[in-house]
């Protein structure tokens, strides 16, 4: 793995890299409280739901170190408020949650002292971190087995080692193919507005040396047409108990226009991103952003003043286009309630 | 009409809009010889089907002013070499060929002296000149039939006044339904890589007081599947005979899309762009772009150095996508083999 790595924890602060300026520089940022960390994530400097979520989970820890009360009670009461800023910051991201209800959990479970209870949080934090590789890896290992040698992957967005705490979700199962000895090739969309694909997608795979091509989102129907593309594969940020998709704005094009030339399109998500408190994706509040990311693009107008903009971040795919889901406890075949609620409680 | 002229004949040189510097800067281009003209296309200052047809009359005027032969047959043999220059500078565009086509059997049948002819080939330029906004107001008001007061309008690329000599073909149809007294909202299309959705459809709507809100190219099928688009309306770089449809890449995802949410997707065209030589979409070369395209937006480098690139301009839609198509005689319905035969031969 030759990608620099999203996140950090490093002794008291959270170093995290600074995604808004890939792949030109490569700079951290340093979290010291969970304002902080709050901050990069609504700012983008961090993205991608498993690295969200992870990122909480040191904000937890941020905000807990600084709580100067010895009193338990209190000190739950502090820690649920600032739970709640964190939760906030992006709505669709469900892992955001998961880390922060783990995270409160472990909290009140636990029943020493404040200070020993700021340990045990930060021991939480880390095993989140540390168990999002594994999961990933696991995850990889049964997403390559729906691969062929030789095959060529389009994916969206980008769901990396950079949109996770390492090795990534879609791209964890491009690098799992790969350590298999399948020569695999990968057609990143751009992404817009926010370019994940090209920024983060191509740096990311160029710095392992997987062969990677870019094209411009409204290229990826074209691309399936011709029949240079044997599967499309992405991520997502929340997926319902129905196996409905909320992913990245341009997932749900993909994915009909994907069914459209009977190419498999599968979704690769580890099991914190399953939502099955909510039935399908019609539950799902899509968040939208600035009009900036819309009419600039890095910093550059490219649109008239005072034209109006709708910037969905976020689409949901019906499960009826999802031929599998792939999760670190294996992949999920239609009918997804059954085959999802099982795995999730594995 | 307030938006600026693509293009403008002025006393022997042809003033083409830099389309490349809207919508922050109009200005325009004087070309003073065929390989002006030539440039201009190829350099995308000037863009659109019939715009690029018009453009290439006076390619071909510009280029007959300077040869200096008073022998007839010698004078035809130059002129149909600075034709197959101008036919060079874009592929897909058939109003180019059709264009070139026809200022040459205006020379070749011409029988005057070579001076005189050279006034014969302005002439003809400026029919093809003038024919063209007759052929879009004609092409709007056939068009505007198909949209109900209150109606949205998903559109891509751009397809206007500035594509045109003026008024525009999906865009005319837009404008004629509000001449009409019908109030139209468009949602644009971005267009990537290009942009011609963001810097010229926005900027030509505003201009013109329409109702238009900007998207990125991924969003349009959330927007229809979300109920907030009634019909898409694109215009094209040719048709064949059996319908099929070349336009602008992002196209053919567009028409898949539309059909999936049972939403009417219509091409607008003169009937110059259908291409009746052509059987199928199938047998349309489709232009390859440059790289930087993609990599850079405006002159801004948005992914990493050594990235390979894919760039196809357009894409082709199956007519079996297509609701109907928009013609200056009338609007063909499925079949169109037959109808489109017709209508050319009327």
């Amino acid at each position: 793995m030759s990608s620099p790595k999203a996140l950090e924890w490093d002794s008291g602060k959270l170093k995290v890299l600074d995604q808004t300026k890939l792949p030109f520089e490569v700079e951290y940022y340093e979290c010291r409280s969970y304002q902080d960390v709050a901050h990069v994530i609504k700012a983008m400097k961090i993205r991608g739901a498993p690295a969200i979520g992870a990122a909480c989970s040191y904000g937890v820890v941020l905000g807990a170190m600084k709580i100067e009360t010895q009193d338990r009670a209190g000190f739950l009461v502090e820690l649920e408020r600032i739970a709640d800023v964190l939760s906030k910051t992006r709505p669709t991201a469900v892992n955001l949650f998961w880390a922060l209800d783990r995270m409160m959990k472990a909290a009140k479970e636990f029943d020493g002292s404040v200070n020993e209870l700021k340990e045990r949080l930060l021991d939480e934090a880390h095993a989140i971190y540390w168990e999002d590789v594994k999961v990933n890896k696991a995850l990889g290992a049964f997403g390559a087995k729906l691969l062929e040698d030789g095959d060529t992957v389009l994916t969206h967005c980008n769901t990396g080692a950079l949109a996770t705490v390492d090795y990534g979700t879609a791209l964890g199962i491009i690098r799992a193919a790969r350590e298999e000895g399948k020569n695999i090739r990968v057609y990143a969309d751009e992404t817009r507005p926010y370019l994940q694909g090209a920024r983060l997608t191509c740096f990311e795979l160029m710095e392992d040396g997987i062969d990677v091509t870019l094209i411009v989102d409204s290229a990826a129907g074209y691309c399936m047409k011709q029949g240079m593309i044997d599967a499309v594969i992405v991520g997502a940020d929340r997926d319902t108990a129905n196996g409905d998709v909320a992913n990245k704005i341009g997932t749900y094009s993909l994915a009909v226009l994907a069914r459209e030339e009977g190419i498999p399109f599968y979704v690769a998500v580890p099991c914190s991103t399953i939502d099955l408190s909510l039935e399908s994706g019609e539950e799902i509040v899509i968040e939208q952003r600035d009009p900036s990311e819309v009419t600039h693009v890095l910093g550059t107008r490219i649109a008239p003043f005072g034209v109006q903009v709708f910037n969905p971040s976020f689409d949901v795919t019906p499960h009826k286009y999802v031929t599998a889901i792939v999760t670190e406890k294996g992949v999920v075949y239609p009918p997804f309630e059954e085959g999802l609620r099982e795995i999730v409680g594995k």
